[in-house]
């Protein structure tokens, strides 16, 4: 599973964040050398303490508008994880530029760097929200051409574009990953980080954005670390798309659930109502991914188990009683 | 045909083009006041002779790329045509940062006045590539998820997916139009258009990029601008996205025969070689128009009509032995 074809120097933006400071422990612990790159907007530095021990390991705090400096932080790789990304889904239309510059035009600047460097692979994290409102569930990668609903969805499309325009116009090879919402140690923000802070405010109230029939894949990072590896390993085309989720899914309030049971409380639930928590929420989210187990992949864990787990991750280091660090 | 609903002041990016001119003059006969921006880098001014002599025209020179006199121009207007694009296809790789800034920026920014001027309708000059190589024919609107093979089609891809969010998050209406090539008065650029030159300038031989069995569809401008106009008045979701070509299609070897014959000449054909003119051609274009031929619209003319018609055209403006204006 971590034999990683011919990369040895490793690229990765988004170095300290979530997914990507996984990434990097593995890469890591593979033998393979990575650089990191983040601008430590929403990065934590502390998520990579472990990585920062490696010889092999080096950091460059950068942002990915910088076009020279990311140019030549690139220097001497052979292989480039594009996760950096303005992932703050909920906000888009209070700051349209958000999405457009710093997934859009961030990725068009990676693009650019990686051929001034002669680098030929890429790596992309996608997201289910391309799909906007499927009308096919599970929805494969090959699904009727979709429209757009949110500023977040637009921006990582366009990203896909340009990279699949760069495979085509100058023999890039990418790997773009259309993930489900991604559950697991560092884990910063999403509903069982909203959650889980809402109640250690309040145990005894909770305020449910939509009306909690919202239905939502996810995997566990580690899975989702092992299904990147393996496409990368095992895909040949140019541009190789892959939905990355479980064959399940599950409610807002279900999930919440497991939350309250997990903390052992009962709180009364509010709703703001409605099918979507906020514009250009996906009421149904179900991605098809006959396409990346049909290479042996399958998740380890369920969602019931990696939402378990992303709550020990929180309770580990936001006990009750601490003061929050406010998500990014 | 030309009722076109509420709109009463229309702004139209790219007026001074040849779609764009066209359809000024469509939208003036029917009696709209119009607000004409172009940049005039590839537009051109005697093509507005004809709307500058209309009280019920302005023209505004300037560019989409200056957001804020983007926004003074339109102002008091209800309706925006966005055409203007760098339409450059052929030459994308040179220069890749031209369709992220002209095609998907240029978007954001006409999106982004529209909002300041709370303006909600919009009609999109999308194309035909952004299918980029289908695997089904005709194509229609709602073929499998493409995959992108040009920076021109992901550019435009990335507006289309602009629009679309645009009108989930601010309750925008879009009619986004897909099309082929288009033929007919002004135009300015494409095969017709370099067969002819090339003719002029040696009529005993004559280059043909690729293997000249590319296949392609195209359109007469005007029965482009019925079709947009049919669309704008009937289509009603928030939504609209409609391709636009004829039920043919022909070979540029086809395409040049009439052009010969019309010309009287029989040049030696010589060929670059390879299924596809350039990098990120297509060698397959031909779109389902089901959608927008079951609002009752038909193309006029035929594809060798309007090949003829564009000759027609061509002599009259460029005649053998003038001195000829290089296409932009």
């Amino acid at each position: 599973m971590e034999e990683t074809g011919s990369m040895q120097r490793i690229f990765v933006t988004g170095a300290a964040g979530f997914i990507g400071s996984n990434l990097v422990d593995r890469l890591l612990a593979a033998g393979k050398s990575v650089v990191g790159w983040d601008n430590l907007s929403t990065g934590r530095e502390e998520f990579l303490e472990s990585a920062r021990t490696a010889r092999q390991f080096s950091f460059v705090r950068g942002d990915n508008a910088d076009a020279s400096a990311l140019r030549q932080a690139m220097r001497g790789c052979d292989f480039v994880f594009h996760l950096a990304a303005n992932a703050d889904v909920r906000f888009g239309t209070r700051h349209p530029s958000k999405d457009l510059e710093q997934n859009t035009v961030a990725t068009f600047n990676v693009l650019e760097a990686m051929r001034a460097n002669n680098i030929k692979r890429v790596a992309f994290s996608s997201t289910g929200s391309i799909y906007g409102e499927p009308q096919v569930f599970p929805t494969p990668e090959t699904c009727p051409f979709p429209i757009q609903t949110s500023l977040y969805g637009a921006s990582k499309l366009a990203g896909e574009g340009l990279i699949e325009a760069y495979c085509a116009g100058f023999a890039f090879q990418a790997y773009i990953f259309r993930f489900v919402s991604i559950l697991g140690e560092r884990y910063t923000h999403g509903h069982v980080f909203d959650f889980y802070h809402k109640l250690l405010g309040n145990p005894h109230q909770i305020e449910v954005l939509g009306n909690g029939k919202q239905c939502k894949s996810y995997v566990y990072v580690q899975d989702c670390i092992d299904a990147m590896l393996l496409v990368i390993e095992r895909a040949e085309g140019a541009v190789n798309v892959y939905n990355l989720g479980t064959q399940e899914h599950c409610t807002v309030d279900e999930s919440l659930g497991w939350i309250c049971t997990y903390l052992g409380l009962k709180p009364q639930r509010f709703y703001t109502g409605g099918e979507r928590g906020w514009v250009g929420d996906s009421p149904f989210i179900f991605l098809d991914t006959t396409k990346v187990r049909s290479l042996g992949w399958k998740p380890k864990l369920t969602i019931q188990e990696a939402v378990l787990r992303t709550l020990r991750y929180l309770q580990a280091h936001f006990p009750a009683g601490a003061k929050l660090r406010a998500s990014a």
